[in-house]
């Protein structure tokens, strides 16, 4: 029944890239592969059939939003996520932990990267051994969050990838706290994977390595982890309040984790993080970087950034990206859609974001070719 | 040069309605149709290659938008708005009057409905004989719009059918106030016609039926404009507080416009209103109407619009419209979109809009079909 497998093609000579491919019940993930996200069942202003078109073969959609809106129930009613939002490539879900964990201590995206705190709607109203009590921002609702909660939401949903529900501890934690922490979420994550295997459903679950800053702690939880019958593992937490902090984690972090198996980095999908991180071996990385920088008219290239709401584009009548072969930079002009983010038109999102997920759909292919030809 | 032609393919045996095809430089708009309006050179929340796709033959465009931003001189040597728009099929503009009198007036659309005024952003500073003069919304700038820098804005983007600049009357005006009026917008539509004339460009242009809510004044109206060289007519100002009076003034007016010249309604398109005035003989209506409601939630059907916002169906795992072939509907649940706009989606407006668009077009074929029946 379960037929996801993670096979190695190549290792590079020249770094710990590699190249693989994870096989799952909705098809292939070609590795390494950036992972767009799709919240709440839909990337922000594409469709999932045009998503598909434009070859993104790994989406990443969100437990917590799922859960208070349309409610899980509703999706397994109506067959699983890949039925409901119309998607027949592979899906991940995450365990909601994140989110829930925003709301106790601000945002943990800020958190993470060490910005201190911000308060967000919606409220924990306790965190305990079982779970997280929170308040629902939709209709003031309680709800508990616990490892089996979590993974009954994720059989509900049926992505071919799950996530053991965790705690986030925030970047500023003292190293007891830490040590505790980490204490819990490796029991967390083993009632979420006892809850997973009761029911497998074809789904593969990823461990999530925890410990912070601490290279001792993600050794400790990389030791644990990989002991346990995960299929893969995704690399979570706070990892660093730069890049380079990030860099040297996961430099030291990524050798305790065996070679057959994939490796998620969570959250991290920007151009320099991925050209970073891609030579340490990780295979998959999930971002909102692409989606959110095409709505603020950012669109990516390989010398970085263009921001196209900038004046000088406003004559510009050549490709928005010369020698891009995307929809948007085939049809449309700078000009065009520099006028469309100037009249503040809708679809501007949308041509930009299919840019945006083209361009990091090529970036990847591009990055395979390289790592086979040992250049990376 | 000036390939526009109407041809008369069919009058219905049963009523005025006649099936015709325009010819233009951009190719065949058949007739009667419905005329979507992409104010700023895109329909909101579709790209313009998906628009072709669906079938639009005819799209709108505001002169008065495109004027502000991104200017009709950068849309000129972009090599005019079908380049500029990426759009292969017929485009019509307005004059730019509708909007600039929406400032002097309150909201043109509220005042014509006598819902009473209004103010909007921008301003009126004067109106002469000359033409209007307006400080810009976007940037504080005086600008002026006379009938030949109207005509010239309108050369500059190159549709394939032009407005002449008229004044817009509110529906509350005395009648001496409005034959005054009416007398204006006819030596402005003259010298919008001699204008054009100087510089055809394979542009037909239509001109606008005027006269309030007076028959008289119209009969006069038509009288006076017939025996220019326009190419077709639009019924434009003020035609009644509602669908009933709207009924009366066009059944009235419509046997003073000559046969063998197309006929546009301005601004109305509902479904109710399409019923009822395309059986009086007009071949084109625009309207934001369709691609409005859709970005609320409602979806138009046969049987009028279902709000797919309704908590009924959370749960319903049909189509969003049930034997509609729509990419929408053939892909998507539902369910589906109402979880999407319940989750704040733009997703949820592409999709929505897209479905509109298709009825409209399936809608506008239906009915060619039973007027070359005779059963309308």
């Amino acid at each position: 029944m379960n037929s996801f497998k993670f096979e190695l093609i190549h290792q590079s000579q020249k770094s710990r890239a590699r190249v693989g491919r994870i096989h799952t019940p909705h098809g292939i993930i070609d590795t390494p592969n950036f992972v767009a996200v799709g919240t709440n069942g839909t990337l922000k202003a594409l469709d999932n059939a045009l998503v598909s078109e434009i070859g993104l073969q790994l989406m990443f959609c969100n437990t917590y939003h799922l859960l208070l809106q349309p409610g899980t129930e509703v999706v397994r009613q109506a067959g699983g996520l890949h039925k409901f939002i119309h998607r027949h490539l592979p899906i991940i879900t995450d365990s909601g932990g994140f989110q829930v964990f925003s709301l106790a201590y601000g945002s943990v995206a800020d958190e993470l990267k060490s910005r201190g705190t911000k308060k967000e709607g919606g409220s924990v109203l306790k965190i305990t051994e079982d779970g997280v009590l929170f308040r629902s921002y939709r209709d003031g609702q309680k709800l508990l969050l616990t490892p089996e909660s979590s993974i009954q939401a994720q059989k509900d949903l049926g992505a071919d990838i799950i996530i053991p529900f965790d705690e986030l501890p925030p970047y500023h934690m003292p190293a007891a706290d830490l040590k505790r922490s980490l204490a819990r979420t490796h029991r967390w994550e083993m009632r979420s994977l006892e809850a997973h295997l009761k029911n497998p459903q074809g789904q593969a679950m990823y461990g999530v390595i925890h410990g912070g800053i601490d290279p001792l702690l993600r050794k400790e939880s990389c030791d644990f982890l990989t002991k346990q019958a995960f299929d893969g593992f995704a690399i979570g937490g706070s990892i660093g309040k730069n890049r380079s902090e990030m860099f040297e984690l996961l430099k030291t972090t990524m050798p305790h984790l065996p070679e057959e198996k994939p490796v998620h980095l969570l959250g991290i999908g920007d151009l320099p993080s991925l050209r970073q991180c891609v030579p340490l071996g990780i295979d998959t990385f999930d971002s909102s970087y692409p989606t959110r920088s095409a709505r603020h008219g950012v669109l990516l290239t390989d010398e970085g950034g263009i921001n196209i709401t900038k004046a000088s584009y406003a004559r510009d009548f050549g490709a928005p990206c010369l020698e891009c072969s995307c929809p948007t930079c085939t049809k449309f002009t700078a000009a065009y859609l520099h006028h469309l983010f100037k009249a503040r038109e809708i679809t501007a999102l949308t041509l930009a974001t299919v840019h945006n997920l083209h361009f990091m759909v090529e970036l990847m292919r591009k990055m395979r070719e390289r790592i086979l030809a040992n250049e990376l």
